[in-house]
């Protein structure tokens, strides 16, 4: 099946009306640059849906002045292509004067689980994710959208936002793909250089180490500094934070006593990469399978 | 015709789940306590819908501490007497903890346009308003909705939010209600002694002699000061501001060239009432029937 791409509102939206109610229509919202990370969401969504739309929009509004916001990797015949083998019916790819026809006055603002981790560093970065998405679901009016658990604060503040908006839309989580060597999927890993992606490893590891920790202590600074004890290892790589959650409000516990997120962002050269990982904390009941490398 | 109390969203979903596509959905967004305002928006909205939800909800978002949410008049059994003698098919009233059963932490802000006028004097007024907006509209889903022209500023930030999020409904704005002596309809007109509801209508005169020399002058201050006088005749009103504004963004004009909105608000002991004219300005057409009133 050949993907269509469609670049106006209008023209969505007379797509959209011409669909049957009762055809699920699933979303996954990306920024292209499509890798397989988004393959795994596609395929999800594509097994749950039966009609499927991806879009395809880099963002202004979620880069603070000075990011990659002109450097972000785009490259629309190749995410067609990319589409097109993984049957999505539509590739929504809207142009920025198509989102943002006049100056943009309304935000929408998720307080608390937007201020700290990546949004401490990016300001503004999450105001323009929930505005943007939100404009996004209110197009697209899907009855899934699909996230990647590798934007943990993205996820979690999508979620509330749809809850506290009453949005009708279903959030579904995707977990994270990742390398051989545990390296996330990410756009940006494509700015690395060999020698760069080498070392790039060492943040997942690092993560790891944390969730052991977390397995055996209350202490989230002892589980914190378990992970940094990784990274500093590696010269290339500059810690910008690494913290240990609530996986709801994304705030810094100050004990473990439930299922944490222990997430970290750091910069090798000028590309940031950002990972986490889901810990079930001390005593807690682990997940099969898993149990072997936690305790070892 | 009976109207049909609906106290929970997920009550109301089903409601709404049962209505054919074809039948155009209209909501009246109010505070309860209805008066022939009200009256005038349902019934416009009555004439061109098939089916009519006034929603009823005092929003403790959108009043500053200090405010009048405690003694906001509130008669549930008389504004439901009032909807079924006007075709309402469903009152939906829900409660506080129906609303935001959690913190909200996901707010709407309108910039630019929230910030002047009352929203300099109410802080974090209109973020409420365009919070409860957005989520009232995502739970009623209604084709149209409508907004009445008194509050002029929240009109406004109301239209440009659906702009700015792409939400599909259509804001229908609806004429000020006036008594015989010009003072618009408002649910704390009934918090005004018989001495001050006398004086109250030296708002709308006020508005009127601005109004008039903003058709032969170009200098907002000086169609300022013509309100101003008449409200300094009466000491039983303090004046919080009087003030012309484009009426889009509702941002204060340098120079009148075209139509602008002249907006006041006054206290008369404990009471805050607001009123706003549309005025054409100097050299434009006026429209027939105010051209002699105007003039004279």
């Amino acid at each position: 099946m050949q993907t269509c791409i469609i670049e106006t509102i209008s023209e969505f939206k007379k797509w959209r009306a011409a669909l049957r109610q009762d055809q699920t229509l699933g979303l996954v919202p990306t920024m292209g640059a499509l890798h397989s990370g988004h393959g795994y969401l596609i395929e999800s969504a594509r097994r749950e849906c039966a009609r499927l739309v991806v879009s395809l929009f880099v963002n202004p509004l979620q880069f603070a002045p000075g990011e990659d916001y002109a450097t972000y990797p785009r490259d629309l015949e190749s995410d067609l292509a990319f589409c097109t083998g993984r049957g999505v019916d539509i590739l929504f790819a809207p142009g920025e004067q198509e989102m943002y026809p006049r100056p943009q006055r309304t935000f929408a603002n998720v307080e608390v689980l937007s201020d700290g981790l990546c949004g401490q560093f990016r300001p503004g970065h999450f105001r323009g994710v929930a505005t943007v998405v939100l404009k996004l679901l209110n197009i697209v009016g899907p009855d899934r959208a699909y996230f990647g658990e590798k934007d943990a604060q993205q996820l979690a503040l999508v979620r509330r936002m749809v809850m506290d908006l009453n949005l009708s839309v279903e959030i579904v989580p995707i977990p994270i793909v990742r390398g051989e060597d545990g390296l996330a999927y990410s756009s940006r890993n494509q700015h690395l250089t060999p020698e760069q992606r080498k070392v790039a490893s060492a943040l997942y590891r690092a993560l790891q180490a944390a969730d052991r920790m977390a397995s055996v202590v209350e202490d989230p600074t002892q589980v914190k500094e378990a992970g940094l004890a990784v990274l500093r290892q590696e010269p290339l790589i500059r810690v910008e934070y690494v913290e240990v959650v609530d996986p709801e409000e994304m705030q810094p516990v100050e004990r473990i006593s439930g299922p944490v997120r222990i997430v970290g962002a750091i910069w090798i050269g000028s590309t940031r990469l950002i990972d986490n990982v889901l810990s079930e904390g001390m005593g807690k009941t682990l997940r099969p399978g898993e149990n072997k490398m936690r305790r070892k």
